[in-house]
């Protein structure tokens, strides 16, 4: 069974948000899954995807510190920097994060721990929503 | 073809270990395939996979080194710190790193070079053992 | 529908590198599935793939100082250094970028944003071409 759907989140303002119940809800298909994997695919190069801590929101404000420290703007070697100070630290981030996703299915379900979660990782002070490519493979 | 299954790894220290064979030996039917992929997902925030060098296990204490180093524990800004010094830093490797894997699978085997091995990246002090859920998929 | 193929990339100079064409030109099967995935695995622990701008070459260089900032070579803690300054970095690198790529396959296309492409990084000063293996899943 495939089955495949091109969907466009909501904007987002930079930082990480959980975006676990906004993708599963244009996917009802995974219902129908006993044995399978979901993928996600995000269509662009400044911003991410990861799976992360689904409860206390906290972790998304440090995980956006973090990686603020981590991959700095404005620094003087960047020769890429005709898009504005935080494109080439989106474009480095969206790398060491990822932008694609592979999860199990299992009985109908997304078979991830209890308290894990999809993030979207918006790393550009301003964006439109962003498109993802949602697969659905598996044993019907 | 698709066989899934939820495995238990056996708790492991802090730090990157080696565990091919762990995961390898609870999949037999990896024989049966010709031609496919294996998944394999950890089911946790604070622990995670990646592949790497399989022969010398000072690679792997650098990476401990190395890692530590990178995301800090203590971090004044840091905000989630109720779970222990070792808790928000746990999140962002596990970030960093990733939580699931994909390896070819090709004539009954996996398919990765001759010094690839499968690591299980323990970031917390102490931690029971960790659940993966393990897919095959492929042509047989 | 499964094909799988090992290709070897041309060498490449330490850096990142731009190779979405060498891949699909391997691939002509690409255009015979209309819902699928394509998964590309390097079988290399001192290189890596990502997914990035496919535009600027600006973006490449940064990416290639950024990350050589941010792993150094000859730390004086590492241990695993007989094989050169560039060697445990590179396995680093290898596990902070990845070793193995999921991308959608929508209409006999790689359905991924305009701006992106894919990188082979390679992370050591001198090395022989690169072994991939790319698996083609879906529905034709």
């Amino acid at each position: 069974m495939w089955v495949q759907r091109e969907v466009k989140l909501r904007p987002y303002p930079r930082g990480f948000h959980l975006v676990t119940e906004e993708i599963i809800r244009q996917f009802p298909e995974i219902n129908r899954v006993n044995v399978g994997v979901f993928h996600v695919f995000i269509k662009h190069t400044s911003a991410s995807l990861t799976i992360n801590e689904n409860a206390d929101p906290t972790v998304r404000q440090d995980f956006e510190q973090f990686f603020n420290r981590c991959i700095p703007e404005n620094e003087p070697y960047y020769i890429h920097t005709y898009e504005g100070p935080d494109d080439l630290p989106a474009h480095l981030k969206s790398s060491v994060l990822g932008s694609n996703l592979t999860i199990p299915v299992t009985n109908g379900h997304l078979n991830m721990g209890t308290w894990q979660g999809i993030y979207l990782c918006e790393h550009r002070n301003r964006a439109s929503g962003r498109s993802l490519v949602l697969t659905l493979m598996g044993d019907s």
